[in-house]
């Protein structure tokens, strides 16, 4: 058992840092704030992020990055997605051994489209990792550091490298399994946010369970059909990061997304929304670049469209979900088929 | 706008009932019971069914089911699965000019595997009918009877006659869709209640969203496994009446499903689970008839074969949960590669 660095003391990166070391390994824990990982160290907790839960003693916070990383043969990337690229920047000047990257990282980049391994693979010369893996899955970080039974997907291009973080990761209440869909994988992860948003919105304008029932079930359909035009396996969608992600997402107040989305329903506007949540909100990001993305692949997206005229157009969420139950499409497999028909075609 | 028979008063029964009075249509509701027919008549609402809801006038109980089906164009069958042959025997001679029958029933008869509408089939000669149709999706009856958004999904062999349902049933807040998969349609609101009983013994047992979300995810994989052994086209699991409907049926304790799963997972055997509850719990006799038809078709179902250990077994939940999620199974998207090779062979 060796020494593991996990970058991001937030709650998913806590909570992955407790994984470890419940598997016997050594980590070391960066924030990139030293006053947080004294508190850390001090405290044997992260009340901010994971309250009450006592850390193990193998888990040591701090905020010198070089220290972290010295000498591991695994770097777990934990970051808010907007900061993975300063992280990076900052990382290369700490590397000189080969590593295996992992990433828990969800969204996309506006303007860019890319994904979090197509940062990090942009930020960090390739000599320095084996592959870049992603990690992703049904999973509240708190539930995970109360070792509730959970399970995770890992996948990377080189799936033997991804079967070395399965290895790392895995116990009897963390089940990990491998895909070789990295894309699929990737996207499933980030686009769940845009219907998180779309189910609290849905409650928040006092809608029942039918109403985010159907919203899930459309919005799913048309994440799978844009991460089909951009290279995943539609069925990747149908597993543990696609709908089972968006179930844990779609039906939780833990997710901040979804209460995000809720305020919005309620009829906040999104400037008061962000400020009051004083957290980031992926899934609002991940809308703008979904809904550009969209028009350039030319992949119909009715929900994304209506969340993405709510976010950034002022419309009334009202009259938006109201306008996608009322849309003339007579024949559900229709969709469906598509999908299929894209994946034959492949 | 004509008259339409509503064959079952029980809460699925009596909002639908409303929906086509809303939609200007004259309905006749039976019930087996006249007590209750005339109580729902006097207090124009079904209080132990739908509480707090006022019924249209256009809504006429009746117990007496040669004068509820006299005339009309439509019947609409919503009895429990259990009560559809002898409710199917009774009408046998009551009708006399050809029909559209509708089901919204869920289930698959232990001991034959029938289909709901393979069931009416076999109970009411072909030349009383033009086709039947069934009527499924993510659909509280009480949330349709306040007229909250909710989509639906109805399927026949003959999809013009599946088109009449639509136009029968559709209006702003309820948007019915239709699908050629007969099969599938039926099924996945059937198995569904099979995952319903494992996410409330998840619950139950006091496990996580983590955890429920990964029974449901490979829950529907393994029913989507036996549906395509059976004829079902697999994209039907991720529509409306496979996943919307899972979604809304484990997430919600308006799910009898989900409750007698809830007990289950709390320590409560079934007998004394059923006789609490005083109702039909339909999860329980297909679980039972989904792990025979399983063994039949050779269909790896672990999930169902773990609830039927639970249910008929005496197993104790912690212990098949913990079996559950230690299974080795190293790559997700095996199961779900095997789906679409299935369907490629088809």
């Amino acid at each position: 058992m060796g020494k593991v660095a996990v970058l991001g003391a937030g709650s998913w990166g806590t909570a992955l840092a407790i994984v470890l070391a419940d598997n016997g390994h050594k980590v070391h824990l960066w924030s990139h704030r030293e006053d947080h990982a004294s508190e850390i160290n001090r405290t044997r907790s992260n009340e901010k992020y994971l309250k009450g839960i006592t850390l193990p003693s193998s888990i040591h916070a701090s905020s010198n990055m070089g220290s972290v990383v010295n000498g591991v043969e695994h770097i777990i990337l934990v970051t808010p997605t907007q900061a993975i690229r300063e992280v990076c920047k900052e990382l290369v000047s700490h590397v000189s051994e080969k590593v295996i990257i992992t990433h828990a990282s969800k969204g996309i980049e506006p303007v860019t489209y890319k994904r979090v391994s197509e940062i990090i693979s942009e930020e960090i010369p390739r000599e320095y990792y084996y592959d870049i893996v992603v990690l992703s899955g049904p999973s509240h970080a708190e539930e995970v550091s109360l070792k509730h039974p959970t399970t995770v997907t890992v996948s990377a291009e080189d799936l033997t490298v991804a079967e070395k973080v399965q290895d790392l990761f895995i116990n009897e209440q963390f089940r990990v399994y491998t895909s070789p869909d990295l894309v699929g994988v990737e996207l499933g992860g980030s686009l769940k946010n845009i219907i998180a948003l779309g189910a609290g919105i849905s409650d928040g304008l006092g809608f029942g369970d039918n109403a985010k029932a159907a919203l899930i079930t459309r919005g799913l359909a048309e994440i799978a059909r844009l991460g089909t035009s951009m290279g995943a396996n539609p069925l990747t969608f149908s597993g543990l990061t696609g709908i089972g992600d968006l179930i844990v997402t779609c039906t939780s107040s833990h997710s901040r997304n979804w209460r995000a989305g809720y305020k919005l329903g309620e009829g906040s506007k999104l400037d008061k929304v962000l400020a009051e949540m004083g957290m980031v909100v992926e899934g609002v990001r991940t809308t703008k670049a979904a809904h550009q993305l969209s028009k350039k692949q030319h992949v119909d997206m009715p929900i994304t469209s209506g969340i993405y005229q709510i976010l950034f157009e002022g419309a009334n969420p009202r009259d938006v979900v109201t306008q996608l139950m009322t849309r003339i499409r007579r024949h559900e497999m229709e969709d469906l088929t598509n999908i299929l028909d894209d994946q034959m075609n492949n």
